[in-house]
């Protein structure tokens, strides 16, 4: 039986904003109304952070309903007040706050996480949004930006950045702490969602923020502390900040991680998950989501009740979405809700198996160091980090911290294996990466969650440019396993064979489909396997996912009379020539699709070692790629929208068979 | 008549060692010798960075005479004590150490800057530099994996990292200091040599460091500060940091900039320049590098006279090499030596002329604002500076909040310019550029020093992956001009007509020669212009000093009867096809050379423009480029060693056009 879901309507929170109540009693009733409807979005789209949004509701709601202009001059007037959360993963709660001040349709609002609907981190597409988010610690210096602006301008309005505890790790934010001083940025004003729990740990187990107002004082700000849910409290730190206007504020708010929903609250929360905070990501179970739903509604009526005014009405909301045919589990990567990994180690979860690999490679190397930047659950390393406490390294979020000391590792023999999401890996740490690839020592780069599935979280974590951010690197081998059979020879090549820095691509989801290689395949630098058969076309993909739609093609076009190859390649930039020739010779027409956007990927490699080999002549060459940025939705939505799902590959093949022109 | 440059060599180094001496006159002493032929070193290889090698002096001297075990257990034993620089520049002053100890000849020595010789920012290749450097702020992260190794290993020896004081406003020093804490890396020390100078500015003005000591403090590092030139007062606090062993330390050394020669002193210096350090890089021209030289040479012999010593001898060195026939003016980056500028702003001189154009920019559009981060000089930005501070931003030493800034400017409308080193630029902030462009505004990047030349710094510097950094980017259009008046055109387009962003690649030199366009050529969106034709076969290029050498070869193959055409093409990935097809359309065979790596740069752009317009039928294509790291040393050993140079062009032309074939 489907659960169902309601919502707090509009028109509720209109009647609370009118009704007769003291303004600090309101605010308390408008966050718990605001945090059942983020709860009702997040479980319609099956994922989405609740712990954060719930710490940070009172303070949002009090931006948005006292300290700020937006709702009397609208969401477009130059001289309004500018909030955005630096966290980003926290936006389920802002966007209830808006649709609470009817500046978010409810149609939207229930979109979250769809195609056409809301992204599942901060969009500017979004009205109400005023910055991208997602990837971790650009914030403040953004928000900076935002008020110098204002300033040089002669614009009214202030700017309010929200900023995680964990997040603080990052060391962008301590070069905005310093330039803002030194620029007297005083319309800026930064507020610290201090819940002391960072993902799933507590932030003090991964990387303590030591005395952080002392810290915050040494950079010349002016810093204030407080009870984060304590509406009086917060009053009074904000009538204190209005009063500074030549020096950038800061305030901590000491908030409680999942608060409103007794059982999702830090400490209680983490006791009860054995250390570790189910309720960073992911859409409740049922039962949970009923059970916080309950308490929060019943918290709210309560009140109402004792105020004189009539219970909340609810309203039921469209069923969640169900699986999509292909992608039978849930393919989001923030599987943190879950006591129990939601799913098994099989062969058709890459990431998972990556993670075992690393164990049995453990076991007989100990010169194999993990390191880690608070995302140990997510890129399958926590298991190692149980059993190898002394060789697992947490960095907390601070990429380019971590691969320069695993360039310091690698440099005093070590093998350091380093892990974390593509997006951040290969785009945040990438000069540290080529500072390591220069001295010529050995560092393996896991870059987890590469392609563009799952697209719910949108495009702050979808990686379609890791491949083109190593690819220039003179020694670095990139990789991409297609199931978990593949993962293993990949894991094992990387550290037992290679010479030179390997990065290995990984999905983070579970595959589409079991992808089976032929029987005593074996992983040989630079040549991949045909997977499936044809005599009109060669297709040549890899990764996961990539691979079943090039496959699904395969079996379309099958159906109407064309043969297409599918070949798994998951060498993205070493080839070899011979293999390649041999695959292509009985083709006029050579195919790749990428996992990536159109440059810098491997269909460029393939393309110039085709070149290079003489292999285009009187052949024609197409590359299928992700155009543009990346859709956010579900795997299927996004698929369809970039033309990379299995029915409009062989459409795109099939009409490159009748037209290609041979190079 | 050329100047004579004298070195001291090691005998008197052995001398004053073996010598009856108290421990800290020696130290004086010798920091004094090491500094004589660190001047030495620079003068000759005619560029190098004295200042910061001259405060840290007395430091590494301490360092390698008295607490390190180094010079007793050699280059290679696990439990050596390991020191480096994290700010790198200053590796004049290390390689002037290593010699003095005979852990590096004197022949290497004298090699500095050049091609088999020594880099000019530290690499690993030379015995006795622990880790490469040259980007800031990375040396403490490495500092720490070297240290955990150590721990993890049961290796003996410390690991010592001098950071300078304007690099610590890289973030990625304060992740640093929060892991190294958290991980309690007690063989880790840091010293700050805090001579109150980055570049060519007061600390204070470009960034303040503000309440240093209580910052570091906050972050939990057992912290101490000292005079760094005071060799007893050092000693003292090595004394002391040698007790503690379960928490890292740091030094903040109070140190005086170009310490050792009275007008390089700062702030004596500082007054002098009005206000701007001269001697932060760069070779002293001949009047001054005699008088510094005499000064420490006079200081040195005094105090060995006044300890019963003889004077040191004076041995002649190789004078400094030649400018090179095709590069008549140098090509260094760093002038900040210079009162008035090296370079007049002529046509050849694109910087200069990018500087001017964003002056005349200015002039008329109150919107443009412009970013630096700390070479405001060398990204010839300081005019701009002076003339329009309300909006000219000096961010310190911190790209990534630099480029996240630009980002909330431009959310707010303004057109942010965005300068820095194209290596530092494109990777470091290569996320928040991502982010930035994630929102659909418009930034411009100027990325200055991109490609091979000038090769004497190093690979930290040469920019050979810029282009692929930014490739993947959706919306971002890259270009490259050839001279001065392109660089105008391309100035004015970005601001005025470019509707997506726009990355302006910019050498840092003169140009090899004068570069002309034919009367009336006006930059057309993805198209470009012949520069020299030729029947035989196209040569595309870009730049100025690839066309140069693309000139060059066509000139040579013309006397040689082969005709090549040099086609000019300033949009790095954007095509005009039909302009294309013109170009190759008379030709069998079409090349392509790269001031960049041969992965994700305009030849991989070019080719897949090539493949979809079907224009390599029966065309041969082969491509030119910077394989592998790129070689330090004069332009002529670079270009030579890539066999990019004007000649070797000429030869893998002719070869491609006898063997080459079709595609």
């Amino acid at each position: 039986m489907m659960t169902t879901i309601t919502m707090i309507p509009l028109e509720d929170f209109e009647r609370v904003r009118k009704a007769e109540l003291e303004t600090n009693k309101r605010l308390d009733l408008l966050a718990d109304m605001c945090r059942a409807n983020a709860l009702a979005a997040v479980k319609q789209a099956g994922s989405g952070h609740l712990g954060s949004s719930f710490s940070a509701m009172d303070i949002v709601v009090r931006l948005y309903y006292e300290e700020m202009n937006v709702p009397s001059v609208g969401l477009d007037h130059p001289d309004r007040d500018v909030y955005f959360s630096s966290k980003g993963h926290d936006v389920p709660g802002l966007y209830s706050v808006l649709f609470s001040l009817g500046l978010l349709s409810e149609e939207k609002f229930f979109k979250l996480r769809r195609f056409g609907g809301l992204d599942g981190h901060p969009d500017i597409a979004c009205p109400g949004v005023e910055a991208n988010s997602g990837s971790l610690g650009m914030g403040i210096s953004k928000g900076r930006g935002i008020a110098w602006a204002k300033r040089y301008l002669r614009r009214g309005g202030r700017v309010f950045v929200m900023t995680g505890d964990g997040e603080l790790q990052e060391g962008q934010n301590f070069e905005a702490l310093q330039s803002a001083v030194q620029q007297g940025i005083g319309n800026l004003t930064v507020i610290v969602d201090h819940n002391k729990v960072q993902s799933d740990r507590e932030v003090s187990r991964i990387v303590s923020l030591h005395d952080l107002k002392a810290k915050l004082a040494a950079f010349g700000w002016h810093v204030a502390r407080c009870d984060g849910h304590d509406q009086e409290a917060l009053a009074r730190v904000f009538d204190q900040f209005r009063q500074i206007e030549d020096t950038p504020k800061i305030l901590i708010a000491d908030t409680v991680k999942g608060r409103g929903v007794s059982f999702m609250e830090h400490p209680r929360a983490l006791q009860e998950g054995g250390g570790f905070y189910r309720w960073h990501a992911g859409a409740p179970p049922d039962g949970e989501f009923m059970e916080a739903h309950g308490e929060i509604v019943a918290r709210i009526n309560r009140r109402l009740a004792a105020h004189g005014l009539d219970f909340i009405t609810l309203k039921e909301v469209p069923p969640p979405r169900k699986p999509e045919p292909f992608y039978t589990l849930e393919g989001e990567p923030e599987s943190t809700i879950e006591k129990e990994p939601r799913f098994k180690v099989t062969d058709e979860y890459v990431s998972a198996v990556y993670g075992e690999s690393l164990m049995d490679v453990a076991g007989r190397r100990d010169d194999v160091v993990v390191l880690d930047a608070d995302l140990a659950a997510d890129c399958k390393v926590r298991t190692f980090e149980l059993t190898y406490p002394d060789r697992f390294i947490e960095n907390g979020i601070a990429e380019q911290d971590m691969v320069s000391m695993a360039g310091g590792l690698a440099r005093q023999g070590l093998l350091p294996v380093v892990n974390s999401f593509a997006s951040f890996l290969a785009s945040r740490a990438n000069e540290q990466i080529y500072n390591n690839a220069g001295e010529q020592t050995k560092i393996i780069y896991a870059c987890h969650y590469a392609g563009l599935i799952p697209a719910g979280p949108g495009k702050s974590h979808q990686s379609l440019r890791d491949i083109s951010l190593f690819g220039a690197l003179p020694n670095c081998e990139i990789l991409q396993p297609c199931n978990g059979e593949e993962t293993r020879m990949v894991v094992d090549y990387a550290v037992d064979v290679a010479r030179e820095n390997v990065m290995i691509r990984l999905i983070i989801g579970p595959s589409p489909r079991e992808i089976r290689l032929p029987p005593g395949y074996k992983l040989k630098k630079g040549r991949g396997v045909t997977l499936a058969d044809g005599d009109d076309a060669v297709l040549f993909a890899y990764g996961p996912v990539m691979i079943h739609e090039a496959m699904l093609a395969s079996e379309l076009l099958a159906r109407k009379g064309t043969g297409l190859r599918v070949v798994n390649s998951p060498w993205l930039n070493r080839m070899d020539r011979e293999w390649m020739m041999e695959q292509i010779r009985p083709f006029k027409h050579i195919f790749v699709v990428e996992d990536h956007a159109p440059v810098g990927g491997f269909g460029d490699f393939l393309l110039n070692e085709l070149i290079g080999a003489g292999g285009l002549r009187s052949r024609s060459f197409a590359k299928f790629a992700v155009e543009g940025y990346p859709a956010c939705g579900t795997p299927a939505e996004a698929l369809r929208f970039h033309s990379l799902d299995g029915a409009s590959l062989a459409d795109r093949v099939l009409s490159g068979i009748r037209s290609g022109p041979a190079a």
